[in-house]
């Protein structure tokens, strides 16, 4: 039975060193979340199979749920579960189910996992970690502009470009998010006359891909006129900056038609807003079809071809589908950064800047079999003071329990000496004796220990 | 499609203010169990099927999964997955899995996600969150008790006692430990002549349940002797944290073959090692059948029927049924906390000692629509000090903006006034100008504030 312990393909686990960076990692994008007003929630695992597939072409990623005593999957069931395959259809639900008792507009935060049963391929997941944000409110009836503005929108690239920028103390290279509007894509579209809207939009998307010769060909085989192609093209690649920039070429692209095109406020607006590293770029799409006004994806500085490692967009009908003839609406704007995408860039491209110690401070020593307890008083005294460690596990000559606490990467070792206690920097082989008076906090071992260095 | 927002029951959810509750718990627990020198890891939340269900009659409780292109579940198969039940299996495999790369003993926490297909009863979940410990070591063919010796297990049960404490700061009562022992059991119903150990070990399990009597009658209609019996009640019925009360004990009911009992001396170390709250209970047996030493479980003070909120145990050979003849081996002991048992019985009794205040610092009022950059301005000085904030979606009287900031819990409010920045305490509703070079870090606010209390 030795394929019981053989790796699954796309459900990576980590070593302890690499699992302490991820932490990190988690971490300082928690701080930035917090530091925003975001309140933190948790969604379950599960959902019902109607809301997961409520939205969207995601049929083919969900991955079900049966019991082993019965296990039989009705897809006809309201009771048939599956795990969750993002965080936003979850929360929408979430939304929904605590209406009453929430906040709006509703600003959330939620790092978790989420699972995709499909073949995994370089770079994909079917278990991942995600970092949300989103900002949700209440409609009865305005529009969500109206309701929410842009000023949301930008809030929320605003948090997740921090959070990004953030990640650079821990090795991450610099990242640019992309923009682009849903809304300025489909009234482009109706100028130009396409007739397959949601098709052209899985087209452009693979301009990256297959570049924009091909784009063109399997616009025009699609059924697009050659005039109307070429002008889906010339929009897709428009890509600045600079708001007179972005004016200029799309009056260069629909001339007198400029005036009927919608969504290039809300772009104009990100580009005046003052956030670092935000670019339009008109070829941004978005696969899951529940956006409905700006759109975002992200991009690491010289690992652009990784892919999108943070995006999202603005949605004004999520919940629609999971409610029964409500006048009320939920529009929201939101972010996910991929977590796991992240830690597996950086691992492989060795990226990560933070020093390999143990959260552990001190290894204590035994001096033999019978010393045991006095250790373990040593032990305890350091733990109440606030410094993490515990009693080697090797009981033997100092230099072999020194060896132990040098491949757990663990600075300090504490032992009885012939004067009392004593700590050493197994790095610097610096050491200092010591009394029980004079740890009495963190600050304390800091102090004594900041001479050994 | 109302139902797609119905609750699903067994999977709880939070809401913020909760949910800010259970991230103390688990930030308390994480930090003890770094101060006890364990490194955390995360687990997938898949296992294949051979080896969720290799030891232990815990198959009526596995989630399968299937894809929903092919929803075809195949108990056959090794591909076959399955949600994990518990930390410690997945734990198991990871140690095999990685065993060239760890360091032994493997000092390891875990906090995450567990999921049982069961139907849901009162206090029980189907997805909740688990919070273990274990220290593991690798077996070369000396006896576990050698290579890994019972000061492991003090240590252990050391750890959870000590997280358990630190928990009291946030209400939860005080807890006790109760501890039995494998080895005793086994040798004394050997000495007892009981004919199914397994049998009779599951029967008096429901001792607290069904009372001494009946469990009496049931072993009897089990084919034990009522005087094999009746000693199994004599001994479940020892429970005593004073080392002298054990052994006299047990010399009462065993009379000359005291000396063939096996692990006395283990739980006598226990209550000689200065934990603090754990109690000799000869009564606890555990329902998997993967321990083989030391077994624990834990009740928190005046809650005794709520059950355990903290088991665990020594164990010898979870991974055996995973290699493939192997000669090494891989005992360990750990425990798991049940924070999810946890948060449900501290939120029912409304036990939480926390207050409620948001980790949001501060709301920045809007004084009308055209100064909202002025606003954004201001935020982005507190947020650049570590101050976190957002900017009052409510563009009305400050009154409202108060309120909102009110019904989040935000404690300050700040304001462009007619002297420049003011911050107030709406709580006090006390306030006072200062001016943006005022502050730059997180302990300058604090300063400000601190004088509006």
């Amino acid at each position: 039975m030795a394929e019981v312990v053989k790796k699954i393909s796309g459900f990576p686990e980590l070593l302890p060193r690499d699992r302490k960076k991820e932490n990190l990692l988690i971490h300082s994008i928690n701080n930035t979340f917090k530091l925003f007003g975001f309140e933190e929630i948790e969604v379950r695992a599960v959902e019902s199979i109607s809301s997961l597939l409520a939205k969207g072409e995601t049929s083919k990623e969900v991955y079900l749920l049966s019991r082993l005593q019965n296990p039989e999957v009705d897809l006809t069931s309201s009771k048939q579960l599956g795990l969750h395959f993002d965080l936003t259809i979850p929360f929408a639900r979430y939304v929904l189910e605590n209406c009453g008792k929430l906040n709006f507009p509703f600003r959330r935060s939620s790092i978790g996992k989420v699972w995709r049963g499909e073949r995994p391929q370089e770079g994909r997941f079917r278990e991942f970690l995600q970092a949300d944000v989103d900002i949700i409110t209440q409609d009865n009836g305005q529009s969500s502009q109206d309701v929410l503005p842009n000023s949301n929108d930008i809030e929320i690239v605003k948090t997740v470009g921090k959070a990004l920028e953030e990640m650079q103390k821990l090795g991450l290279p610099k990242c640019q998010i992309h923009i682009n509007n849903r809304k300025l894509l489909q009234s482009a579209y109706r100028i130009f006359g396409i007739k397959d809207y949601e098709e052209t939009l899985r087209t452009i998307d693979k301009i990256d891909k297959i570049g924009s010769d091909e784009v063109l060909n399997v616009l025009i085989k699609n059924g697009e006129s050659n005039e109307s192609a070429t002008k889906c093209i010339e929009l897709a690649n428009i890509k600045t900056d600079s708001v007179t920039i972005l004016e200029n070429s799309l009056r260069e692209v629909f001339g007198g038609d400029y005036q009927k095109l919608e969504g290039v406020a809300e772009l104009s607006e990100f580009l005046e807003s003052g956030i670092n590293s935000v670019v339009v770029d008109l070829k941004i799409a978005r696969g899951l079809d529940y956006y409905t006004g700006n759109v975002f994806e992200t991009f690491v500085d010289g690992f652009e071809n990784y892919g999108s490692v943070a995006s999202g967009g603005r949605y004004e009908s999520l919940t629609a589908s999971m409610q029964e003839n409500s006048k009320v609406s939920y529009p929201g704007v939101g972010m996910s950064i991929g977590v796991t995408r992240l830690m597996a860039l950086m691992l492989t491209n060795e990226l990560f800047i933070c020093n390999e110690e143990s959260d552990t401070d001190v290894l204590v020593l035994v001096n033999d079999q019978n010393s045991y307890s006095d250790s373990q008083k040593v032990c305890d005294l350091l733990r109440n003071a606030g410094v993490s460690s515990f009693i080697s596990p090797v009981c033997s000559k100092f230099g072999k329990q020194i060896d132990f606490a040098a491949k757990r990467n663990i600075k300090h070792v504490v032992f009885i000496g012939d004067n009392g206690l004593s700590v050493k920097n197994i790095v610097t082989g610096n050491q200092i004796d010591f009394s029980s008076d004079d740890i009495k906090s963190y600050d304390d071992f800091n102090k004594i220990t900041s001479s050994l260095n």
